[in-house]
């Protein structure tokens, strides 16, 4: 049985890796940036869909406002970049949690990583789900059903990787991410020099309307201004993963520092200029998204069959600049989809290494950075994959429902980050001297300030619009997971308290008596050899008890006992309701009121089986009184296995 | 949380039962007869329902045929139950396991037993659903789901006074027995005196069809042998039940043999006497029941709604004989349900009595031969429970088809005991002098012989006729039962062989040295513990150890070791693959390959926590170390505990 889950052990993870290897070379800048920034790059793939089908909800006349929306969503990414340039410089090591930790103080902080921690979640399976979606654009038949699966797959095959430690060669990424950034940019520029010679087509989607939606007509400014902050909301799914080049700074080449700063401005600009260049074709193509397909409507007014469900924003994109099917488009959709699946495996990658920090805080639980021989965190890897495999399947892979719930933890996470550089610059202010020193923190303080408000705002935004949609989830997981860190945190606060040895105690001390009790059942080989090993360890005094549960056992006991002639006496212990622990419990608890300061030690012989199965025909009154009696104080439980089927034993 | 378990517990299962409590008082005759013909007299509720619906499958006329199986069945009930009679004097404390396995080898007696076990699960399955049907009977508006809904409430019912140990008093059986006997008498004599008179009404489903059953015309003789063997077959689960007075000889009053011949030959007759009488009554009235509702059709030729499904066969007749509705009919009705609900309960008091009794033999368990503080065996009700629970869910509750895999258990445990008896007689007819006697037990030779063949032959008709609806799968499940027993046995006596103690070891030498290992992971106050306890056995060589498997931890605990200036040496042993258990192991395998004489003992300190799920923030190590090590032979595991949040302990 070990044989075989060793083998298929070893055959999915592989041989283990010495805590050495953990020890990897530091990232140049341009390893760096495509390591990096993979995760925000990879949001380009559903962006712009969550902008517009929020939009499309409002009728077809609403589609203007898409441009616009992206150039707000792209502001609030520069200027939240910007201000963790300026962070990057004061706290070089710190990540989303260091800051909100360390700034406003550990409960922030804790807060933060709840949410970073889910978004960690919710980026794996917003990808794969994505993925899903990318690849039904490329083989337009597959099903919802199909699709659920594919995304299933590709999330277990992410897992697996994640736990074997995959580490690519060098190259992989930064290739993937070249050539993912040069097809989108291309198809951007080739779109725009269409468009200024007019030969830009028509979206497959261009003309589709949502049933129910207000077709045309003219719009309240209220209204409009609410629909605009509704999508608005929606896109700041964008942000997600700027904030992965900040907390990677420990992996970066010395210095750091620079490294950091030339990441985030080439990652931000290259992510805005495409998200902006993206959202101004979708419009001019009038290209179409939808969240449910019965309520879409084809530009004749027909309903939509499954088969003709409106493929993702990007992928109608290269289909009608490039032509559909054409090697660029097919290339540009494959390489969006490779993309994700590295976004979701750099997830698997984030939230271990979160969590086994918060775990060394102590507000998660210590296993959490234990390392497996493949130098993997397992558990929360295992944990973080069953809980978005989950989310995969409880929203059947729908990438639209999953961001609704996913933006609420971003915003916050991020609206924290911010206060906590907001309260870092407001110190610096004070303790800077010089006129100069203070304008260029003043500026920071600012930039910082107005980052803070827009993310609160966009944060407010969210919650307000989405609340009934899903955020109430994401937000009721982060405050009841916060909660929960906290009393990890406390637990263990006070466990070590209470086991820090007292400096008074001399830790050479003795237990003045050690009083011995040999449990037998039967008088068989077993309980032979607890007995003399029980006199082995020549105690002060010794006693073999026999608990009478059944009449007829005990009688054989001591008509062995008596046959063997040992040189102790045997005590038979009454238990009317044939109960085999509690009377047991009560005497040794008897023994230590009479001679409190004796250490009591319990010698139970315990039958040792294998296959493991086979323990269910043993040993269920020996487990069950090693259990209770550990909860005895002052009383020590010594096992004396026997193997059996393998001899004498000893 | 122990507390909350405890209540529900107490409140459910009431106060603990001292062991003698079980020294029952004996039955005498009278009251004898109630308790153990109980099981087979309720069988009168669904046996003939049983031959009716097989016939009817073969066309309305084939209904001439059932007073004629009712005859045949009965006869073989007659025949099984003279010659228990015969055998009980020959083996007063045997039941079918007993005789089955002393008379035929142990490896029948384990078949029998198996087919038995398998049986009282049935009887439970079977005595609740046609609980439900009668139910339904008075309730006709109840659906398919209610009746499943009724008849799985029933059984939980049951299930919790079998754990709670129920005891009625000494005349509510006797009473409803008596009860169901009158009222199915005068049901009967009624009946007859009805048809004398000419007055015999129709049954509610006079003329009534089955759906591609051949109407009328004339049928071959072979194919009328064959439709008279299937329902007799279906009809043999009259049989069931009528073994349980042989079984129950050890709580019958003194002289217990002719109690148990009286009780045996009272119950057949009645059983006898009302079967005959019933299915005589059936056909007159014209009594037609069916197993698939869509398949009836009513005398109109319409199609039967669920509403008007047809009530099991002894309700039908009430109805017809006292009216629809009348106060006899409604009492004969609940009458029957009651006592199926007591033969439901029967049933999970006799398959914790066989199955303790057979584990005693060794072939299941040991566990089962616990009681509980309530003196019920715990483990055989829950598992009988849940198995009967999942055969009324995946049946829906539907008699008949519970009933085809019910009677091959019933055959073969009859077939067997009878084969055992056959045995006995031919040994005792070589062994007893003079003629007279040897007449006697060539009589009781010859009866036994024809049961024995009957039943045999019976058991071949339901293989035959019944193999593919399901008696393949009650054969599988007798044959792997008995399989796993064997096993179970084979299993129990190598370990016994193993343990039991050698004449010539000397159970009073020792060994010769003690190496104690303690296991340290951080040096707090459970390590210092730790430690203390285990120079406080004094043993002949001590060492401390720490695991690297994290080099942070590990220089901490060398540092406090420093500190505490502890009289011994700290051992690091190396982990490159940051693994906690096996590095340790192979460091104690080691010294014991060293001195191989030496006994070794590891003391590992563990946290006690409580409530119990904080177990999961500590010990993951202690608890797999201690797991690994207890599969050393030699090796002794001493587990220190410390009680947190109870200041010192000890």
């Amino acid at each position: 049985m070990a044989t075989l889950s060793f083998l298929l052990r070893r055959g999915l993870l592989g041989r283990p890796v010495t805590s050495h290897a953990a020890d990897e070379p530091r990232m140049n800048r341009w390893r760096a940036l495509p390591v990096t920034s993979s995760n925000a790059l990879s949001s380009l793939a559903y962006a712009p869909d969550e902008v517009i089908l929020t939009l499309v909800a409002a009728g077809t006349s609403a589609l203007a406002l898409g441009p616009a929306v992206g150039w707000a969503v792209v502001a609030v990414m520069l200027l939240i970049v910007v201000s963790f340039r300026a962070a990057v410089a004061a706290v070089p090591h710190g990540g989303i949690y260091h800051m909100a930790g360390t700034k406003l103080g550990p409960r922030a902080g804790v807060v933060a990583s709840a949410a970073l921690l889910l978004d960690f979640v919710f980026t794996a399976a917003v990808s794969v789900a994505a993925f899903a979606h990318f690849v039904a654009a490329l083989a337009p038949g597959l099903t919802v059903g199909s699709r659920v699966l594919v995304a299933s797959a590709a999330l277990v095959g992410v897992l697996l990787a994640a736990l074997r430690g995959v580490r690519l060669s060098r190259w992989v990424l930064p290739v993937l991410v070249s050539v993912f950034v040069a097809l989108t940019a291309l198809l951007v520029l080739a779109g725009l020099w269409q468009e200024g010679r007019g030969l830009l087509g028509a979206a497959p989607t261009a003309g589709w309307t949502q049933e129910g939606a207000g077709v045309g007509g003219t719009v309240g400014t209220v209204a409009t201004a609410l629909l605009a902050l509704r999508a608005f909301s929606a896109g700041s799914v964008l942000l997600t993963g700027v904030e992965v080049p900040v907390s990677s700074t420990r992996l970066m080449a010395r210095p750091a520092v620079p490294t950091v700063r030339w990441v985030l401005t080439v990652m931000a600009l290259t992510l805005g200029a495409l998200t902006v260049g993206v959202m101004h074709l979708a419009q001019r193509t009038g290209v179409v998204v939808g969240l449910e397909l019965e309520n879409l409507r084809d530009a004749a007014g027909a309903e939509v069959t499954p088969d003709r469900a409106p493929a993702p924003v990007l992928a109608q994109l290269a289909d009608t600049v490039y032509g559909p099917g054409s090697i660029l488009s097919v290339a540009t959709i494959a390489a969006t989809a490779l993309l994700l699946l590295f976004a979701a495996k750099s997830a698997f990658r984030s939230f271990p290494a979160l969590a086994a920090r918060v775990a060394e805080d102590g507000y998660l639980p210590r296993q959490l950075r234990v390392r497996s021989d493949r130098l993997v965190h397992t558990w929360s890897v295992l944990g973080m994959g069953a809980v978005a495999l989950s989310l995969v399947l409880f929203f059947e892979a729908r990438t639209a429902l999953l961001v609704q719930l996913y933006v609420i933890g971003v915003l916050l996470a991020f609206t924290l980050a911010q206060a906590g550089m907001l309260r870092l610059w407001r110190r610096r202010l004070v303790h800077t001297p010089g006129a100069r020193a203070r304008a260029a923190v003043r500026l920071r303080l600012i930039i910082t300030a107005v980052a803070w408000v827009v993310t609160a705002l966009a944060g407010v935004v969210v919650l307000v619009t989405r609340f009934t949609q899903g955020a109430w989830v994401a937000l009721l997981a982060i405050v009841l997971g916060s909660l929960v860190m906290g009393r990890i945190r406390r637990h263990y606060a006070d466990v070590d308290r209470e086991l820090a040895p007292d400096p008074q105690d001399d830790a050479r001390a003795l237990p003045s008596r050690v009083h011995v009790v040999v449990v037998v059942t039967t008088l068989d080989r077993p309980a032979l050899r607890a007995l003399a090993y029980a006199r082995a360890s020549r105690p002060s005094s010794l006693e073999a008890v026999v608990v009478d549960a059944e009449r007829a056992a005990t009688l054989e006991v001591i008509d062995a006992w008596e046959r063997a002639g040992l040189p102790m006496s045997l005590t038979v212990i009454a238990s009317p309701y044939r109960d085999t622990v509690a009377p047991l419990v009560r005497h040794v608890r008897e023994h230590r009121r009479r001679s409190p300061r004796d250490l009591t030690m319990v010698f139970i012989p315990e039958y040792v089986v294998r296959p493991g199965w086979r323990t269910l025909l043993h040993n269920r009154t020996a487990t069950r009184q090693t259990r209770r009696l550990q909860r005895e104080p002052g009383v020590m439980v010594g096992s004396v296995p026997w193997q059996v089927h393998e001899g004498q034993g000893s």
